[in-house]
């Protein structure tokens, strides 16, 4: 028998999940827990979401929102551990621990932090502004969300990189000084997937309020499908699939054989709003049973904070059994 | 029925207790827990040692010294609240929660940190050198120990001021943010009390290796005691009574009257030998008992172990019940 590889991946609850966070995140964790080798540890990051929301019911609806979601989309509780970072008391205890043995130097260099800086001087503004201590200490915590399960791997996209390499940084001075103790987790880094773009062709970003929520109506659905910019190539020419925002949809909800077609079609000069009506087929096809779970778990609240109980309960002694070590290793008594 | 006053204090366990902590913190501490109008919480701030001690055992032990230093000089567990702050995880929480309120430049300034960075900076270093995020985060974490009991009041010294105004901030930066939740403490700052020499005369610390440890034996005590320095004024010649380490030390350890006499035998011309004989007889006489206690607690660690759960078991429900409170606010759920 081998171990299976513990693969973690924290979910920030600070907005409504939209397709793209469907394609560029949901899909491929969720592929993941189809794998036999791995255990996947999936967590919703409450802790991390404090930093940007200060508003307690908003916090608690996204923090439902996103557990649905994840959960409406397929994530089978019994295969994966499915947990509520705030409900592990564990991860803030070490990463305080992990404080102590972490350079301030280290998390000056944080990308994150060093962007928020960059944006600051260019304003003409002191460099800290903005900056609070939730998000100079992010990479510490997720380094204990990390650590704390003796993680394997993390799936990452690029610009996440840099925090792995800051956890098995942290890892490793702790076990300079305490002897061998944490794990040094491994990035697994996302293939180059092509940037999910918004209604507008930026990327979909709630920021730029383009995106299209996961499981807005059908009829709202076919809308904002509708509203998605094209090039002017009148119908009956051939139109390229590079760039195109329809296309690149599609092919994230069609089948393979599927998506040859419509590229042949494209080729042939199908008329955009064709395309829209058979984009619309296969996002609705994918996401109306899915909808149908997500808006029951929200109308009935308790039954997610059961899921994410008994993901606590499930989580937790992993976490004391680690901390017990941690602990006598460092002297609390 | 008037409700009393909450005064904290933590102690960081790093150093094996002395004369100068006696008379600087430990005597004023206790006298304070006389008062009946006081609740006087006391703890033992074990995740603060850690930014500076990284050795486990060297922590245990430290943490076991510093508790039966304060059981042997008289405080009353059951007067005082007296626990240890790894043993309240509730506290790790709420420094998490508040640094997501705390702005990075309010840590910038604080005083420990920028002497920190004067220092590396006249030695050409890069000014984080040596800076872990323990102690980075260390105002945050005090703010914690101090809001989580809605503490009134903090004894602190005049370089200690400055953490309790930045609890204040982070404090009010909460309440702004989530309506109003934590109490403001206030700072009760200790009147000048003169810095305690050490033997050679400069600042008693363990830095300078000229400490009187506190519960050495009675043949070790007297040897320090003599080996304490004097000006060269000869037996027979009046001497000054300011600036004398012999005085200043006697001053603390004996009754006013006593105290009175010994300064008119200065006057009188006493030689420092006599001096240094009535200082050891005073300094053993208070010492004597509880240096017996201090070692026997030291024989019986279980005693402390029970006493400090104990006290956990008291302030937990406690800190629990303002973290429920702060966790309905904040929005977790």
């Amino acid at each position: 028998m081998t171990l299976k590889r513990k693969t973690i991946t924290g979910v920030k609850p600070t907005g409504t999940p939209h397709v793209g966070n469907y394609i560029g995140a949901i899909k491929p964790a969720l592929d993941l827990t189809k794998d036999d080798d791995r255990q996947t540890l999936y967590f919703i990051a409450d802790l991390h979401a404090l930093n940007s929301i200060h508003n307690g019911k908003e916090l608690k609806q996204l923090t439902y929102e996103v557990a649905a979601t994840w959960l409406a989309l397929g994530l089978d509780p019994s295969r994966s551990l499915f947990y509520k970072q705030s409900d592990i008391t564990e991860l803030v205890e070490l990463q305080w621990i992990l404080g102590s043995v972490t350079n301030k130097g280290l998390l000056n260099r944080a990308h994150a932090y060093k962007a928020k800086m960059d944006e600051n001087k260019g304003k003409d503004l002191d460099e800290d502004t903005g900056v609070n201590m939730g998000l100079f200490n992010y990479p510490v915590m997720m380094a204990a969300d990390i650590l704390l399960f003796q993680s394997d791997e993390v799936p990452v996209g690029k610009d996440n990189i840099q925090h792995i390499e800051m956890a098995r940084d942290i890892a490793q001075s702790f076990n300079r000084y305490y002897g061998d103790t944490f794990k040094l987790p491994d990035a697994i880094v996302s293939k180059e997937t092509a940037v999910i773009p918004g209604l507008d062709g930026r990327k979909m970003s709630k920021s730029y309020g383009n995106t299209i929520p996961l499981f807005i109506d059908e009829k709202e659905l076919e809308k904002r499908v509708k509203r998605i910019v094209t090039d002017s190539t009148p119908p009956n020419e051939p139109k390229a699939t590079e760039d195109s925002i329809l296309f690149s949809l599609y092919q994230s909800f069609a089948a393979p054989e599927e998506t040859e077609q419509m590229q042949q079609a494209f080729a042939d000069g199908i008329g955009y709003g064709e395309v829209k009506k058979e984009l619309f087929n296969v996002m609705n096809r994918t996401l109306a049973g899915p909808r149908k779970t997500y808006h029951e778990l929200l109308e009935n609240k308790q039954k997610i904070d059961q899921l994410l109980r008994e993901g606590a309960e499930k989580a937790k002694p992993i976490a004391r059994r680690q901390m017990e070590i941690v602990k006598e290793r460092i002297g609390l008594l």
